[in-house]
This record gives C-alpha cells, sequence and structure tokens, in this order.
C-alpha cells in the first residue's frame, strides 16, 4: 500500500487555478493503480524513460496505470549529452506516429534530462498537451522537476532552448531512490543545501546535524529534506514563475556551476557536482565581503567533504575561462554577469560588482 | 509619413493585461522609424524573413530601427515546405550563435510560414522572448500573425509541432500588399470571407457587394476588410486564447482544407485556395441541412469564381482519402472528427454527425 508523506503544493500565483498542483512525497507511489488510474483517467499516455531508469520501473508503472487510450513508450538514451532537439525529436516523432491527441498525458519518468526533454515535447506536442513529472533522481526530485522550467541544450550552452510548462502533479516515489548510484544521489544533495543558504537557515543548520543520516539515506530524513526543498522551491516559484525576479536566486552557485560544466564539457562531472563547487565558491565570496560568517564557509565545505561533493573548481579552470564561460550565459543581462551571493545565511542578493581578482582569488583559495 | 488607419486591441481576457497587444494597419508603418525606435528601444534584433520578402523590406525595415544592440538577420527559404523542425533550429543557432540575450526582439518579416516559426522561436529561444509579427501576405494580415499560434508542420500532419506564444505587437503595412503574388492576394481573401461566415452576417454581405474592389486591391476597402478580420479574429481569441471552444470555429472549412492540403501534397494549393474550397463544402453541407439559405452557398461560390477561388476539392481527392485525412488532424478528439458548419449565416455550430455519405455528395457536386 502506497504512503504519501508529504505533499507539497505549487501556486502559481500570477495565473489561473487549473495550473497550480501538487507534489506528492512517499513510497510506493510508482505503483499504486489506484491513484494512477484517477490522474489518468483513460487519457492516452505517452511514457518517456531511459535505458538506466527504464528496466527498474517503466514496467511496473505501465501495470500501474491500468486501462488506458493509446500507450506508447520511449526509452531514450541515458546522459546529459542526449538532452537536445534531436532526442525531443524522437519523442515528437513517436507520439505523433502513434495518433496520440491533444488530451494524451506525457509521463516523465526518470532524471532532470528526461524530465525537462519531456516537458518540452509535452509543451510544444500540438502545442501544449499535459504532462506529469515522476523524478527517480533526488537532483530531480527537488530541483527540476519543480518549476514548469523544460528545454534541451545546445551548442552553444545549457537550457538554452525550451519553454515554461508546468507538470498537472509530480510523484516523488522515494522508493526509486533505492536504485540511484551514490555520486548521483550525494549531487542531488548540493541542490538541497543550496534551499537552506538562500531561504532557510534553520534548514542549513538541520542539514549540516544530519549530514551523516542524509549519507545513509535514512527514509525519514530523507522525506523531510525532499519536502522542505520542494517547499522552498515552489515558495520561490509561485513568487516568480517566469524567473524575473526570485526565482534567480534558485541561481545561487549556478553562475559558476554552469561556467565550470561549460569549460570541461558536459559529462565530466555531474550538474549537483559543479554547483557544489559554485556555492562553495559564491560562499566564499559572501564571507569575503562579511556577509556571513567564515564558520558558514567551513560548515559547508565540511558538509561537502564528508558527502564527496567538491569545494571548488577543478584543476585547469582559470579566472579568465571562467569569466568567459560566465559571460555567454543566458541568465546575462545586457553583457553583464550577475552573480548571486548571500547577504546573510538564509537571504540571497544579486550583484554585478566580482571583479576578475575577487574570481582569482577563489581560484587560488 | 506612415498613416494608421486603424488599430485593433487583442485583449486576452484569461491572462494579464502585460499580454494584450496592439494590431496596427496603415500605410508606411514598415518604415517608420520613429514608431520603430519606440518599439525595439535599444533592445537586440533578431530580424527573420524569406528570400520572397526580404529583398524588398528587410533593408528598408533595418534602417528604420536605428540604433539597436546585436543585431541578427535570418533569410530562410521562402514556402510551407520549409516550414519544419530543421529551419526553426537554424533560427535558434542564429540567434544563440550571435549571443542574443532573453531580452533582444525577434521580429517576423513576411507570410504565415515566417510568422509561425519565428514566433515558434521566439518562444522557445531561452524559454521565451518577445516578438512583433510584420505579416506581408494578406492571410498572414487577417489570420496567422492574430491570435499567438505558432508553430511548424510534421511528417504526420500541419502545425503539429508549436506553441502559444502571443506576439508583442502586430504591424501591418498594407504597403507590402503591393508586392504580394495574385494568386497568394486571392488565397488571403478566402480567409477574409470566413470571418463573415461565422460571426459577421453583414460583413459576408459587404464583401459580397465589395468583390470587385477588393480584387482591384482598392486601398481603403482593403483596410476596412483587414481591420474587421482582425477584429473578429481578436474577439474570438480573446474568448478562447487556447482552443477548447469558440476558438474551434476559426477552423471553419479548414477540416476539409487541411485534409486536401494533406491528400495533394503541401505546396500545390495555396493554404487558402485549400480553405476557399473547404468552405464551400461546409457551406453546402449547412445548406443540406437547412441551416443557411442555398442563395447564400451561391453568393459564396460567386465570390470565389470572380476571384479564382477553388470551389471544391481537386480531381482524384475521395471521400474515402478525404476521411482518412481528417482522421489524423490533431483537432480530432477521442478519434471522432469534428465538423464546424453553420447554424445560420454569421453562426458556427460544432457536430460529429457528418457520414461518409454526406462527403461523398460533396464530392459529387
Amino acid at each position: 500500500m502506497a504512503e504519501a508523506l508529504h505533499t507539497v503544493h505549487v501556486n502559481l500565483a500570477a495565473d489561473s487555478l487549473e495550473r497550480s498542483y501538487p507534489i506528492e512525497i512517499g513510497r510506493g507511489l510508482l505503483t499504486d493503480t489506484s491513484r494512477w488510474q484517477q490522474w489518468v483517467g483513460g487519457r492516452g499516455v505517452v511514457l518517456v524513460t531511459d535505458d538506466q531508469v527504464g528496466p527498474h520501473y517503466a514496467a511496473s508503472l505501465h501495470s500501474a496505470l491500468g486501462e488506458v487510450g493509446r500507450f506508447t513508450t520511449v526509452q531514450l538514451p541515458a546522459g546529459e549529452q542526449h538532452k537536445h532537439m534531436g532526442t525531443v525529436q524522437q519523442i515528437l516523432d513517436a507520439a505523433l506516429g502513434d495518433r496520440h491527441e491533444r488530451q494524451s498525458l506525457f509521463i516523465a519518468l526518470g532524471g532532470g534530462v528526461i524530465g525537462d526533454m519531456t516537458g518540452f515535447a509535452a509543451a510544444c506536442f500540438l502545442r501544449g498537451a499535459d504532462f506529469i513529472q515522476v523524478p527517480t533522481t533526488l537532483l530531480a526530485q527537488v530541483d527540476s522537476s519543480v518549476g514548469g522550467k523544460t528545454g534541451v541544450n545546445h551548442a552553444m550552452g545549457k537550457n538554452l532552448i525550451g519553454a515554461f510548462h508546468q507538470p498537472r502533479r509530480v510523484v516523488v516515489d522515494l522508493d526509486t531512490l533505492g536504485t540511484l548510484p551514490e555520486r548521483e544521489y550525494v549531487a542531488g544533495l548540493a541542490e538541497v543545501i543550496k534551499y537552506g543558504l538562500i531561504r532557510d537557515s534553520a534548514f542549513f543548520d538541520w542539514l549540516i546535524q544530519h549530514a551523516s543520516d542524509l549519507k545513509a539515506r535514512h527514509l525519514e530524513t530523507v522525506a523531510t529534506a525532499v519536502r522542505r526543498s520542494c517547499e522552498v522551491k515552489a515558495a520561490v516559484v509561485a513568487e516568480d514563475e517566469r524567473e524575473s525576479g526570485a526565482r534567480a536566486h534558485l541561481n545561487f552557485g549556478h553562475t559558476f556551476g554552469h561556467a565550470i560544466e561549460r569549460i570541461q564539457g558536459y559529462g565530466q562531472w555531474l550538474h549537483g557536482e559543479a554547483v557544489a563547487a559554485g556555492m562553495v565558491m559564491a560562499a566564499r565570496l559572501s564571507s569575503a565581503r562579511g556577509a556571513i560568517e567564515p564558520a558558514t564557509v567551513a560548515q559547508l565545505i565540511d558538509f561537502n567533504q564528508s558527502l564527496g561533493l567538491p569545494i571548488g573548481p577543478p584543476p585547469g579552470v582559470t579566472a579568465s575561462k571562467l569569466l568567459d564561460a560566465m559571460s555567454s550565459d543566458k541568465k546575462v543581462a545586457a553583457g553583464k554577469v550577475r552573480y548571486i551571493l548571500l547577504q546573510r545565511l538564509g537571504s540571497p542578493v544579486i550583484t554585478e560588482s566580482v571583479t576578475k581578482r575577487d574570481i582569482e582569488g577563489l581560484i587560488d583559495a
């Protein structure tokens, strides 16, 4: 029997109520036939997954759906390097080839890459079909599945092509973390601690205290961490669905992180690992300005190290390369790189006043 | 000096005011520097056009823009056969290659194909950039540039991939009709008379009376026809931005029209020509049910014939082929083809109760 431990509601204030949706967090949700039958309601289903997650969960989910209209499975090769328009086109070809209609429901079963591509395909399919996110990685559960950002990478950078398209529902089945490789699980914790840093100092403290339970994947600790992460993300998204203001705060650590990924080439470090390094860099800059305690930076570094996350850029990443890579980030407004730092623990600030010398200082550290 | 004869406001009732926008109809608008500088406001510009329209107007529009940020021109091959994802990808590659930012403005200078692709590219560019429609064909001026439907064709059918993305402004410069080939101009009039048929019997009568002035492209007559068409379309779109109800009425003549295009292969008949034939078919069915006068059908047929528009499907199109093609149309709900007929002149009705025999009757006629 499925157990829903928590439900978080994403309320999109600026839009109509029908676009608000629940994030359900629990165990056994993936195979809970009665829930799925209610959610799908006999519509057609396009189930998109990858060749790492699909073999574990696609068949059980398919059974749980019960009687549906047309049913299509698209199993894609796993990995960020496949997150491009060609793969989205494959999803669309399959859905159109099977003559799905606008009423059909797309289901994204996998990590962030699958969620982003499935959401984008659903956004473009007949100008907009419904989709449900079933994130199976911690990173996707606490970050990419919440907030409606969908899209793909381009030779010029990450997530440069896409759409805002909100899922109808996010189904976080914590049981799926059981098959998640250690390295990916830990990378997800980087985004979790980000929410503490930018919005909730008590949550930051709680995470620091529970680092070993988190590492051990203690169920209730993980459930609480996921719930609080989703609550923070949902609150930010509700304030600012289209990323004109507060939503930019979610990019704490990401300006540096994306730059590191670009310089290394995607697939070297996991996204969460690059963000972990980027957050230490942003925290160091904040501390150097006296905005947060050096002890907080030390706590973050300890947290990362205890989990095996990086605490700075990899060898060979120079300040010049970072600046180059950052200036082509899509968040760049009028040629100025905007840095997200902390003005105190739990409260971010956006600034353009970071010098090359500041960044050289970070590399030396 | 530019002359704005009419301004129509598109109010998207269900959404925030910032998404409402004006359609300006007049002469000399394309080269009106003071207007363009106000509209662009120094932002970057991605100007998309095709190799038929670009040579006539792109340079003048570029001059009128004055001082802008980054400027990119994308000149695409003209024609519906290029309306696919590969071409949208070209637009995105150019915009990303020149490092445009989310603040840049896309301008679609051309007919419906350019407008649909540019709008879709803008929708996907960094998850949504602004765009302005500068429709240069009558069809685009009265139909595709208004309402926010953007997208491309797919091997499975027309407009199957896309987004709803409203332009910030539609600039209808009637001077651009001067270079429009006769056949394309006339095809646009098919959509004009559609508005009379589905919404405004007085406008239908007015168009029947002014058929020869329209054919002669008498400026004030054309301006009035464009204005009234935009008003009707704007009213329908405001009622139903996402095509769940009233907006389906705009597809009067299109279920048959799209099917004819699919059977023939795109590029044989112009879209407006196929719709002209489809409208006669839908009008005949409506008349056979006693919903409109046979005299109205006769007026429509005369109108089409005086302009050189078709009044039925081309030879070789059988009822079976039509039914096959229609059942793969994306407007198909739960496998049922929905026909848009008239319940009286100026008022449409949606029905599924059209038999194969009914359609055979149309072919014989």
